[in-house]
């Protein structure tokens, strides 16, 4: 099982669309695929399911579960203030540890309104996910001034599309 | 104003103990200081203070106003998952922008109970905060091993406590 | 005495005319400045001025008189493999401990053939000259394409040139 | 064929005596391993080997005929000025694009003399390797403190030692 991370809590965000778009790639290539939406997160999660009250919240567990459950994941990793959501290394801060992504393997896919394409984001996360123990894909795609390839759930620059092809199948491989 | 930021929502962390500690130095050398304790954020404010919300939750606001006061900044930055707490990171989304951290100045103090002092969590910290316009001081004290070096609200360290005086001082004159 | 460092060593570089340019721009602002271009640097620098022979290269200790003569810096940083050139941080290498960077200021301009615009370049730079107690201004531009927008030592982008300025200003006042 | 890159040029280092002691627990795991020097590069490379003069030196080839003969790699870190040598960059910098390190993987270890264990060097590191297409093993083992747990070519760090094992384990079969 490849869990597609939807990396924000924002509602009917651009990331979630390309998590679509990204299961579709990776089932058209039989391998299985499911999304992890940070959207439907607990509201309250990072009062109440970290810490003290780590493990304690029944609907974050089940989001603990999916990670336990899964061998390799995909980040899709919009890029706020510079780097990735803040809801992202929280949801991070409230698995066990050593976490459900100790010795697996991922990749990463950033995005930007701006033109920096979420590369320092990555890069934060890369450095995040390799101290967990997680293996990170070489190859991280950047969809800078993502409002202009992205329209009607369609990714218009080509060059980039094939690229998201590569990296899944890369990802199977890996 | 400086403004001390205890970048966790850890209920009785080291963290705060840290920037009362701080609050005293800075106090102590004539200058004005306040805390700003993310522990005391609205529990569901990564869903209730960023994207359509933002700016519409009242007691979030009093935390986005008192950054707007300040002329500079410490954040004390507890080491989570190799990188800084993602509560920190939600906060600063969920600011305006361009935020109240434009062209100001501020100084980053790491912890860990680990070896490392929060490196690479300063590194990304250092990151996000230039984004935003904000100038970091270029010392950086990293108290690792924590627990073996703060004791009864005393930094047995004196090396390090001399560091955090000078870096106080530094920033008062930054 | 502004510095302004080309931190390329390769021969005839657009770094090296972005450096003139930004001469002209502080010149222009009333700032003493000069650039240091590491075009010049003895060949086999990287082992008569590094190690047992610290300081024991006459050619490059003029290079560190010009640095520990100034009081701030400008690098003009372009993009190779993803950071900066390795010739930029031999040259660091060689300087004494502590170098002559200690609390001083500095800004940084990234440029690249790519899109990215050195962006993690300027990271890693900054990591590497807070970790030698210089401050680094938060505004770090990004001249990405920068085969599309320098032509005939001429900037066409005008957002990016006003950037500059507006750069320039701010280390001149910071 | 798996390369152990002895990350700098000085002569007689640390880094040399640990990129022999790996060579041993990778040979002793059956697996067919070199090293690289760094130390032994041709002294004026820098300027004979990059840009217009890229792959016209013989010498400098011969390093790159290794990296392309090899499958997989280790790089023995040690942290200079808060990151890794200017040299190891510079090397990279003259090597083939895309490189002989393109789908390839790697694992990397760091050393310091002092407390850090050249955490931020491996971040920048990883950045460049991701970025040239090497995937880099999660794992990054930190020899801080370098002179007190190394003598007479013998790790006295039990736990580290055991980590280098799994890790060079795990670079196997990776």
């Amino acid at each position: 099982m490849i869990s597609i991370v939807s990396s924000t809590n924002r509602k009917n965000s651009i990331t979630l669309q390309l998590a679509r778009m990204y299961h579709g790639i990776l089932t058209g290539k039989n391998a299985e695929a499911q999304i992890i939406d940070l959207s439907e997160l607990p509201h309250d999660f990072v009062f109440s399911a970290l810490y003290e009250n780590k493990l304690k919240n029944q609907t974050f567990n089940t989001f603990v579960d999916k990670i336990n459950q899964s061998e390799k994941f995909v980040f899709i990793v919009p890029e706020y203030n510079g780097s990735f959501p803040g809801v992202l290394k929280a949801f991070i801060d409230g698995l066990e540890f050593p976490s459900g992504f100790k010795n697996k393997k991922c990749a990463l896919v950033g995005l930007s309104s701006g033109t920096q394409g979420a590369s320092l984001a990555m890069s934060h996360l890369t450095d995040i996910l390799n101290y967990l123990g997680m293996h990170v894909l070489a190859v991280k795609p950047r969809l800078a001034n993502i409002d202009s390839i992205w329209q009607d759930d369609v990714l218009s620059d080509n060059r980039l599309y094939e690229m998201l092809h590569r990296q899944a199948q890369a990802l199977i491989d890996f």
